[in-house]
C-alpha cells in the first residue's frame, strides 16, 4: 500500500502528535460525542473521543496501570469500588486483577463507548462482562449524589475536564466523592499533562483541597497523551499513598503487570522542581 | 497570520510529533549535516539536525539536566569533565552551576553547531564562552583515543547513534572511555527512547556490559523527542548513583534547576517492568 493516511492531534498548544493510519474502523455520532476507531500502524487499534486520542493498543497500559494500581495499592481493604468513566474496560480489566475487590459499578455515560469497545477491543474491554462488575449507563454527577458511605476506591477515568466532563473537577463533586466513599476511602483522577495543561491541574487542586487538603500529585509517561507525560491525583482523608503502602499487594500484581512495581509506586510520587512550584503559585498565577 | 507552517518528526515508527512554526531562523548544509532554527509557537526556538529535533527552548531543561546532574552528583570529586557532542552548550551551562568543576573540555564535530547556536539560541550557549571551557572542533572518536587517565566525567551528548554518531556506541569507544578516566570516574550518555528504541537500548548495553559490567539506566520525559520519554545511562567501574550520591551538591544545585532535585535523582534510576525486562532480554530478542 503507498497510500498515507494520518491522524493528527493538536489541542491548543501549537504542539501535537500524528499517528499513522491503515484504516477506519467505525466513526460515528453517538448522542455524547463523536467516536473513532482507526487502526494505525505501529501503535494498534486507537480510539479517538471527539477528536483526542483516548487510548492506543500499543500503551494503553500506562495510562489503565497507574490510574487503577496505586490506589489499590494504599488502601488496606478495598472492596468495593466505582468507576466513573472508562467504558472502554481497562480500568476494570486492571480492578479484577484483585480477588480482594468484591464489586465493582461502572458508571460510563455514553453506552456507544461500551459497545464499540467490546467489538472493536476485546482485549481491553473482556473484563466488563465480569460477574464482579455493574455497568451503569447514566451521568457519573448525577449517580454520586445518591451514595453515602458505599466505596473504599472511586476511580474517575475521565476525558479532559471541558464539555461532558467538566463536572467532574467540580467542588460538589468532590464534596459528593467524599460522602460515597466508607472508612474515609480513596480517590483518584487523571489530571492532564504537567507541561501542557498546568491551568487545569491546578484548577482541580484548587477544587479538592477544601475538600481533601493534601492531594496527591502522581505521574507517569503517557506515549499517545499530548507531551508524552501525564499526571493522576489521589486524595483520602485517612490514607497517604506512600506511607500506607501495601508492599505484598503490588508486589504480587506487578507481576502481572508491563510498568508499575513496588519501586514504580515510591518514585511515581516523586515531583520535579517546576510540578511542586506549579501546584504552590495561586491558581490563577 | 493565518498561514500554518509545521514541522514533522516521524521516524521509522508511524509515529511522531509535529510543531507549529512561526518562521525559519537559518537552514543550511554543513559538511556534517543539515542545520535547521526554527521559531515555533509555543516551544521557542528549535534546533533541528538532519530533520531530528535537538533541542526546543521549551522543554531542553529536561535533557540538559537530566543529561548533566545525576552524573555530577555521584562523584565525590568532579573536577576535569569532557563533554563530546553537545555544541549547542546546554550541558556545559548545566556543569557551569558547580564550582567544584575546574575544566570542561567541549569535543564537537561540526564547528557550525556551536556558531549558530552562539548567534541564534545566547542564552543555551552563553557558557561556551566561560575561561573553565575549551572547544575543540574534533571527531569525539578520535580526540577520546588520545586521552589516558584525564577525566573524572566524561559527557556523551550525542545525536542518535547513526551516521555521524554511530562510533559513539560501539565498545572500542567505551574501551577508550574507560581509559580516559582517572580515579576510575564516570561515564554518562543519552540512551534513546525506551518505548521507541529498545533495539537501540539493547545494543548499547550490550557494547557497554564487557567494559563497564553495570551499566546503570534512568529516565526522563522529553517533551520534543520521540515518545516523550527519554532514557539515559551511566557506567562506571567504582561508583553507583544511589549508594554514592552526594546529597548536599544535589540540594544546593537543585534550586537553580527546573526539573532535577535529590527526590528525582533516586527515583530516575526506577525502571517499569518491561524496561528491566528489556534489559534483560538477549541483544536480539
Amino acid at each position: 500500500m503507498t497510500s498515507h493516511l494520518w491522524f493528527h492531534e493538536v489541542g491548543q498548544h501549537h504542539f501535537g502528535i500524528q499517528i499513522r493510519v491503515r484504516r477506519t474502523l467505525c466513526h460515528v455520532q453517538s448522542p455524547y460525542q463523536e467516536i473513532m476507531l482507526l487502526e494505525t500502524e505501529g501503535m494498534g487499534r486507537m480510539m479517538i473521543l471527539d477528536g483526542c486520542v483516548m487510548l492506543t493498543e500499543r500503551d494503553e497500559f500506562l495510562y489503565h496501570e497507574m490510574l487503577a494500581h496505586p490506589a489499590v495499592c494504599s488502601h488496606p481493604d478495598p472492596k468495593r469500588v466505582l468507576v466513573i468513566g472508562g467504558g472502554d474496560g481497562g480500568t476494570v480489566r486492571e480492578l479484577l486483577r484483585y480477588p480482594e475487590i468484591e464489586s465493582i459499578d461502572l458508571v460510563e455515560l455514553d453506552e456507544q463507548v461500551v459497545r464499540l469497545s467490546q467489538e472493536f477491543l476485546p482485549e481491553i474491554s473482556a473484563g466488563l462482562t465480569d460477574p464482579r462488575v455493574t455497568m451503569h449507563f447514566r451521568d457519573g454527577v448525577v449517580f454520586l449524589q445518591e451514595r453515602t458511605n458505599t466505596y473504599d476506591i472511586i476511580f474517575i477515568d475521565s476525558t479532559d475536564p471541558v464539555g461532558p466532563a467538566a463536572g467532574l473537577i467540580a467542588q460538589e463533586f468532590f464534596a459528593n466523592c467524599k460522602r460515597a466513599l466508607r472508612g474515609q476511602g480513596i480517590a483518584v483522577m487523571q489530571s492532564e499533562s504537567p507541561f501542557v495543561h498546568a491551568k487545569e491541574i491546578k484548577q482541580i487542586h484548587h477544587n479538592l483541597k477544601p475538600v481533601f487538603p493534601n492531594p496527591q500529585l502522581y505521574l507517569s509517561p503517557m506515549l499517545s497523551y499530548p507531551s508524552g507525560w501525564w499526571s493522576f491525583t489521589m486524595v483520602s482523608e485517612k490514607f497517604d499513598a506512600r506511607r500506607d503502602f501495601v508492599e505484598e499487594r503490588c508486589h504480587r500484581v506487578s507481576k502481572q503487570l508491563e510498568y508499575y512495581n513496588p519501586a514504580i509506586h515510591q518514585s511515581a510520587f516523586t515531583l520535579p522542581n517546576f510540578v511542586q512550584r506549579m501546584l504552590n503559585e495561586p491558581q490563577n498565577a
